[in-house]
């Protein structure tokens, strides 16, 4: 398997001002080509580090990608070590790169300055993947340690990412990549070491060009990913045969068979049978309406929330009676109902879905931290679970909003899909 | 300055599933403590790897610190080099991790197993400090590589966050490190570019010891922190006069004297003065509630929100009269004026925070991509701004709310504090 190091050039991750999402970026993509990242660093501004950093993660791996230190102020210490290591005797104008620094400064109204011509200036020895958005050029170095490529990315998070399709083309073109194909399904409700157990039989069985990875995430679940490197005319068939056998096993646990995301899973239903959403949250503050309208085109069935977070709200706006949070109390499967029942009616949406529980610090009486009731109601009536959950604030807030959509999903499914 | 190398053990990192948060929360504590973080690193979970990576690190660092790698089921690969590189000649029970191991079994209602027994075995060269947090210990090994020092660390984010403290106080009792003292100030509503201008006679003025920092962050602004290394009685007290200084220059463009953020701020403001709030988002779609929410003990304060996503629940629940979203359109003053007022009136809250705009990726005939209007209510009356980004759907929800919430944050100064 090729080997790759990615590097990040620049003093913010050193720091800890920002986080490196474009190493992570670069990390996936490379990896679901075939090419496994062997190191990620990150390294401050510096010639003399960069150059010694760079050597030697060229001895180790055929492919090393740089982000960063391509900025019109501080180009040249990353584009002068660039030049020396690739044995280059000058800078070459590179027309098309130019041509781009005029047009995105005009686009943005601001002058062209020396410093920006500066940036279609390359080593003679790079070749030149246009960077379509924005001034710095994608530069490629090849041959470099007796036979390596050098890849330097532009550091700004969108250009970095933006660059990706035309690497891996560029890889697959010059690199010996076996052929892998990968299928992902999203499984929510279920944790890691249960569903391995679950789906053992199934997994054992694979052909042994499959491999199946698990990776899990707080707000949209577990992706497994089935893979096989045997390339063949049947390759997809094959893979597809697979998943229908784990779809049948893991049943309404598994909520799409795509590399997606709950809000997406649940705004695809709704779009398609051409129904309505509202919710109320209480403990989840807003992060479901949040995620929710995160979905570009989500106006089309998203009607709106009431996020209710005193009691009086639930009461004057969302008509829970106070007998019922007298009674039953505020977190309680008989208000979130009402509150579900109380928002569909507000909005005339055709579902709608509600939180109340304990997000943390303080539980209370009769309810630990992590405690969340979720109500889903539609045309069939209204339905109510309970979790507890034992993590902080944050990530009790998340997983309420992620356990709340799937709710809903599952309620979608048995009425529109079936 | 003491260098140190920040290397994180684990292969989640290297295929892109999860971010490196915790070389990031590391990066920024040793930088506030004055050691300078040189380089940061990510290898997998192999042992060959792992030697020669760390062995480079110490050669180049007097510190390096390692976080992962030391799960139950995949510890005695990094334990197995620790215990060589450090010279050691067997492992011993640690009877303090091996408490913590039990109690903390139990309180999951888990039966300790022989690996989880083998956590608390650390090589001999080893000196512990005590997780309290997680089953696996953190490790110190003095004297490696000619007199450097490397701290092992649990990969779990909170284990490895909750470790921090400890190992500052050791840096501190073990390393020559000059005496720090930062003071934070946060700012919004201004680019970093200008604020740079604006400041530019003042932060000219500095004296000789002391170094000012921009930190910027999409959704709190930027992060001014002015650091003096002199040390000396007095240091507190000029650093505060010269932020005296730089708030009378800011006016309310600073909106705290402190490490914090925009729904901190005015939580803290509504807090103090026993008053409540509400909002009503369009384009924020319920981002401003999740924020406000977020914070531990808002709902001390917050009374609740309308996402009113269709023009229906604008009208129907927060009772713009259809009249002005004919005028004026659904993206303007009115009706961001009338949201807030609708939602300060149905909710009964002192003050109220609204939102009306396109976040992407379609404007409208009147409106481009990236347009709000904020409206904030309360009992002096109603203001309303508007503001036009440039970002992505995403980037351009986290302004809006940062802006709304900055937005707010001013007329409860204004009311309040003066």
């Amino acid at each position: 398997m090729v080997q790759a190091s990615i590097v990040t050039i620049g003093d913010e991750i050193l720091i800890g001002q920002v986080l490196d999402t474009n190493s992570s970026h670069l990390a996936r993509a490379l990896e679901e080509t075939g090419i496994h990242v062997a190191r990620m660093l990150s390294i401050g501004d510096n010639g003399t580090e960069i150059e010694s950093t760079l050597l030697g993660e060229l001895s180790r791996c055929r492919v090393v990608i740089t982000t960063g230190g391509l900025g019109p102020t501080k180009d040249d210490i990353t584009k002068a070590v660039l030049a020396r290591i690739s044995g280059s005797t000058g800078y070459v104008e590179h027309p098309g790169q130019l041509e781009m620094v005029h047009r995105i400064l005009r686009n943005r109204g601001l002058d062209v300055l020396p410093i920006n011509l500066a940036q279609a200036q390359v080593p003679d020895k790079a070749e030149v993947i246009v960077n379509q958005l924005g001034t710095a050029p994608i530069m490629v170095f090849r041959g470099l340690a007796g036979g390596s490529t050098l890849y330097a990315l532009p550091g700004v998070p969108h250009e970095a990412v933006g660059a990706i399709p035309a690497i891996l083309e560029d890889l697959r073109a010059h690199q010996a990549l076996s052929r892998i194909v990968h299928r992902n399904v999203m499984v929510y409700g279920i944790a890691e070491s249960a569903l391995s157990e679950k789906i053992a039989p199934w997994e054992d069985a694979l052909p042994a060009d499959m491999h199946l990875a698990y990776l899990p995430n707080t707000l949209t679940g577990i992706r497994l990913r089935l893979s096989s490197y045997a390339g063949g005319e049947d390759v997809e068939a094959r893979l597809d045969a697979q998943l229908d056998s784990l779809a049948a096993l893991l049943g309404p646990l598994m909520y799409a068979r795509e590399d997606t995301d709950l809000e997406s899973a649940v705004g695809r239903i709704l779009k398609e049978n051409g129904k309505t959403l509202s919710c109320a949250e209480s403990c989840t503050g807003g992060e479901i309406a949040h995620l929710i309208t995160s979905v570009a085109g989500s106006s089309a069935y998203f009607l709106g929330s009431v996020t209710s977070y005193a009691v009086s709200v639930k009461e004057q706006v969302l008509g829970v009676p106070a007998q019922t949070v007298e009674t039953f109390g505020v977190v309680s499967s008989q208000v979130a109902a009402a509150m579900a029942q109380g928002v569909r009616a507000l909005t005339g949406s055709d579902y709608a879905v509600a939180t109340t529980g304990l997000a943390g610090p303080s539980g209370d009486a009769s309810n630990p931290v992590g405690t969340v009731w979720i109500a889903a109601a539609g045309p069939q009536g209204t339905r109510t679970v309970k979790y507890v959950y034992k993590h902080d604030r944050k990530r009790n807030i998340e997983r309420f909003a992620a356990s709340a959509l799937h709710f809903l999903w599952e309620m979608l499914v048995e009425d529109l899909m079936h």
